[in-house]
């Protein structure tokens, strides 16, 4: 067995105050121990960043399945990597996986944890399975496909669109035929949406503007159709801009993951009810016995060149504490990956 | 054509601030003009009385289809009458009707109202017809069999339990085998509905009181099915209290129908998400073309004595406005209804 360079990890350094800044996070080298029985070790070649793990650095947050992230402990998160060594039946070394760990760069694991298999050899570029054909993608895809059902005719309203879902969601739209518009903070995202992204429309979002106003300006004949990745005060513009039996996907609430006080509701319920609205929230890990079926629809969109997989990518593990960040500035387009090793996987 | 007397109507005498208060209208006495081409004429026996109307009183409310009630004017609510004159081909003298007319003891329509009308021979007592076969009854129905389906193993939680419609649901959820739970604002109604309603159980908002706590001690395992006329801090809590891939039903929010101001929303959006919950809302009126259906189901119960229709009624159109704060103030058991005229139907 070869020796191993030491391992080096994010951990958290304290908890995050509203957005997470480089500096609630600290690097921190330990040496890789030997495996024990029933055990395998992964070597992570791209760590995926996902503005959802937020909610669980909060020291009352998670649950018994998942719980509040500990603190000085190896940041959880979902990387991409090979199993280079195995005393576990089922993990032999070569083995490629995309998992549940840490923000590492080895990872140790019982099996216990959250774990995808991927090809042996693989049909796109690694990082595309943590963006497209990844956790981001699955997140677009059952959201539109389980609950979302656009179609032609529908104005389909997509909040956090240049982000890493929100750039699936909204070409998955577009292919079903439906009118897309997506919101973003920026000029910059929204020219990217519209020009390289194929959406029909972008709504900035503007401090002191009214946001509903803006919505209904990029659609004027009522929105069918709300993904929501951001929540707040934009998931109650939305509510104001639905049409009667209009769909509401909630994803994911970036505008809530920055705080410990909760976000304000959106104060319009009772038009849920005069509207007949439905809204439905879902998870994307929960659906992982079908991650096969949308990795094919997903992958098959990838091939045909009817989907493009973007991403704001950084090098080494030390930049993953400011990856992190960038997702609540909103600095990038599309999806966020580390890669840390300058190596194929 | 026999000469009518004087038709008494209840007007919005200004809009109410808050809760209505029977200040808030006035009686007005006018002729009973002649009916033109096209116009039949109904006495009005019975006067239901719906929170939900209160939404209209409000300047900025209504929309094209429903616009708000104007100062003056008689106010729109639901009635229950005989056609007594008709110059309309489709009106015939001693039709039984439920229609959207207004506060008054007799009206004109052209047949443009929402109008159901009731079959020649009733098996009912009238007034039956405005509780549990009518729109109360309907949205008890429609939001149990449409949207809630509860089940055997299910805790359905209820708000508003002993009012109008909660009181239908929570014999509706019964039926289905649920394990059903009200949520009630004084110990009276909890006592009703636990030993006149079938009711398992009861929970008591009192003010500065924790509500989840007091939900969860009712209902130690979740709630997987929420039935809510009360919205606000109401839903809020039942969110919280929600069990995975629990449904919440929307009938109304008699919480936010009292003011010009909107409701706090709900401040836990995010655990929709995380718990993967299904939020739909839904209007009774809307689901007209299948009152015969509910009718008929309602009726088999009715019948069969698997359901009571519990009234709170009161007697002459200047009771009106005082039977409409009733329901407010939380001083109805079950179906507020005012009887017009000391007649059989």
């Amino acid at each position: 067995m070869k020796v191993l360079a030491e391992n080096r990890s994010i951990v958290l350094a304290k908890r995050p105050d509203g957005a997470p800044k480089v500096t609630d996070f600290a690097l921190q080298t330990s040496d890789n121990l030997p495996l024990e029985a029933g055990q395998f070790r992964c070597r992570n070649h791209y760590v995926s960043l996902d503005a959802g793990f937020r909610n669980w650095m909060n020291e009352n947050s998670g649950d018994d399945i998942l719980p509040a992230m500990a603190l000085g402990s190896p940041v959880m998160g979902l990387v991409l990597g090979e199993v280079i060594e195995s005393r576990h039946p089922d993990y032999t070394a070569g083995d490629k996986l995309m998992a549940r760990f840490a923000w590492q760069e080895y990872s140790v694991s019982d099996g216990s944890d959250f774990i995808a298999r991927l090809p042996a050899h693989l049909a796109f570029p690694p990082s595309a399975y943590m963006g497209v054909l990844g956790d981001t993608g699955m997140s677009a895809y059952f959201g539109m496909t389980d609950i979302g059902h656009p179609g032609p005719g529908d104005c389909v309203l997509i909040s956090g669109a240049g982000g890493a879902v929100g750039s699936i969601a909204g070409q998955l739209a577009k292919i079903q035929g439906a009118y897309v518009v997506g919101i973003v903070g920026s000029q910059a995202k929204a020219d990217w949406i519209t020009t390289q992204l194929g959406y029909d429309a972008a709504v900035i979002r503007r401090q002191g503007e009214p946001l509903l106003a803006s919505i209904l300006e990029r659609c004027p004949n009522g929105v069918d159709l709300f993904f929501d990745n951001v929540g707040g005060s934009v998931l109650e513009a939305a509510i104001a801009a639905m049409n009667p039996h209009g769909r509401l996907v909630l994803c994911g609430a970036i505008s809530g993951y920055g705080s410990d006080e909760p976000l304000p509701g959106p104060s319009n319920m009772f038009d849920v009810v005069t509207k007949e609205l439905k809204i439905q929230g879902f998870m994307t890990h929960l659906r992982h016995d079908r991650y096969g079926e949308a990795m094919a629809a997903l992958g098959g969109y990838l091939s045909q060149g009817k989907i493009k997989s973007p991403e704001h990518m950084l090098y080494g593990i030390e930049r993953v504490p400011q990856a992190f960040a960038d997702l609540f500035a909103g600095r990038n387009f599309g999806k966020t990956i580390v890669n840390l090793i300058d190596q194929p996987l």
